[in-house]
């Protein structure tokens, strides 16, 4: 990622909407969806990342709403109350992250097309890209650490909810693992063109505790699913 | 899922929003996430599904958009192009499964609701929960082929497309392989309610086969995972 012509070559930020990040919250589904399927690089796989986790705690809110109040579910009526606070901050922190993640995608861009002519102005350039390459790995990797959130939320409902939107669980699980994933290729990519040291060692680190925790999403589904289909 | 009084446990449906399936094209992202927190069980797993494919689909039209038109990538700018167009529609199809998901749940649930005082009513309602039932396990079959179609698409791209967007790449099939997962889930769960024979047998080998092809996604991020970080 560090050769100027590469990123040229990324196209769409000089475009009618460069340097705009939306307000993903008032965007709507299609809109959403557009931009991120448009040549803009940004919003894109941080953001999609961002979605999958609030896709994720939307559905854990749901489970709990739907446990919340009943007198059968009554025994699970305080752990539901406490994973519902979470879930619902958790779904409000992913979309902020989601717009981190694209303004910090920006700055790097811009970061490249500092002027290259003279010796210092190299240097300068080569200080303010590896400087904004660090910052652009922070927001995926709290996208990640979101999604390992999610995934123990979902945990902690699993026999503590209402068994009729168990499946829901699972696909709150489902969503929550498959953004790990997608955070942790975004915090990878940037990982990568940064020299090795203390602070990739710590941020790869975090990351792989993160995808542990995450990693146990899968296991949730695969356990719903014996459920349901033996 | 067959006793009712397990059904009426699910709540929410005569609420305000009782059989509106909203346009989710039109839906703001908070909104949509929203709904699907609310104790209402529709949207629900089905729907973050299908939304999940839709991010997924959108993503590997971003590469695309990313690819074609750049003389570096000339040789891949055909296969590019026919990968946007099935990408575009499947992200249209996404959308639109996950409103009729919405609709087959709903028509559910009216199923459940219909009397069962006389041995008459009783043999009708059960008649009417079973082809419900049915009808409910299409929707999210269709969406986990999409998921799986999704996954071919990006497999197509991966060094056939702008490397510098390959990130993007393996978070189309991360999202994708989720939604698969998910969509897998939202079959099984009326799968379990209905009784062992051909249509059953069909179904399930329908998903087993869109489940091989979506599980490619994830090795698909593995492998660019790799190349990342070596």
């Amino acid at each position: 990622m560090d050769d100027a012509n590469g990123m040229d070559d990324m196209g769409g930020t000089n475009g009618p909407n460069a340097g705009a990040i939306a307000d993903t919250n008032a965007d709507t589904i299609a809109g959403w969806l557009e931009r991120l399927a448009s040549a803009d690089p940004a919003p894109g796989g941080g953001a999609a990342a961002a979605m999958q986790v609030a896709i994720g705690a939307a559905l854990v809110s749901m489970v709990t709403n739907l446990t919340i109040g009943k007198p059968v579910h009554a025994a699970h009526e305080e752990n539901a109350t406490q994973v519902r606070e979470r879930a619902d901050a958790l779904r409000a922190e992913a979309l902020r992250l989601g717009r981190e993640d694209e303004a910090a995608f920006t700055a790097l861009m811009t970061a490249y097309r500092l002027p290259r002519t003279t010796e210092e102005e190299r240097t300068a350039r080569r200080d303010a890209v590896r400087s904004a390459t660090h910052a652009a790995a922070l927001p995926p990797l709290a996208i990640a650490a979101a999604a390992a959130d999610v995934v123990a939320l979902a945990e902690s409902l699993r026999g503590r909810s209402n068994p009729h939107v168990v499946s829901d669980l699972a696909v709150a699980a489902a969503a929550a693992a498959g953004a790990a994933e997608s955070a942790a290729v975004n915090v990878e990519v940037n990982l990568s063109s940064l020299p090795d040291g203390d602070v990739k060692a710590e941020l790869t680190a975090d990351l792989e505790e993160h995808l542990a925790v995450a990693e146990r999403g899968r296991a949730l589904v695969a356990d719903i699913r014996r459920e349901l289909t033996r």
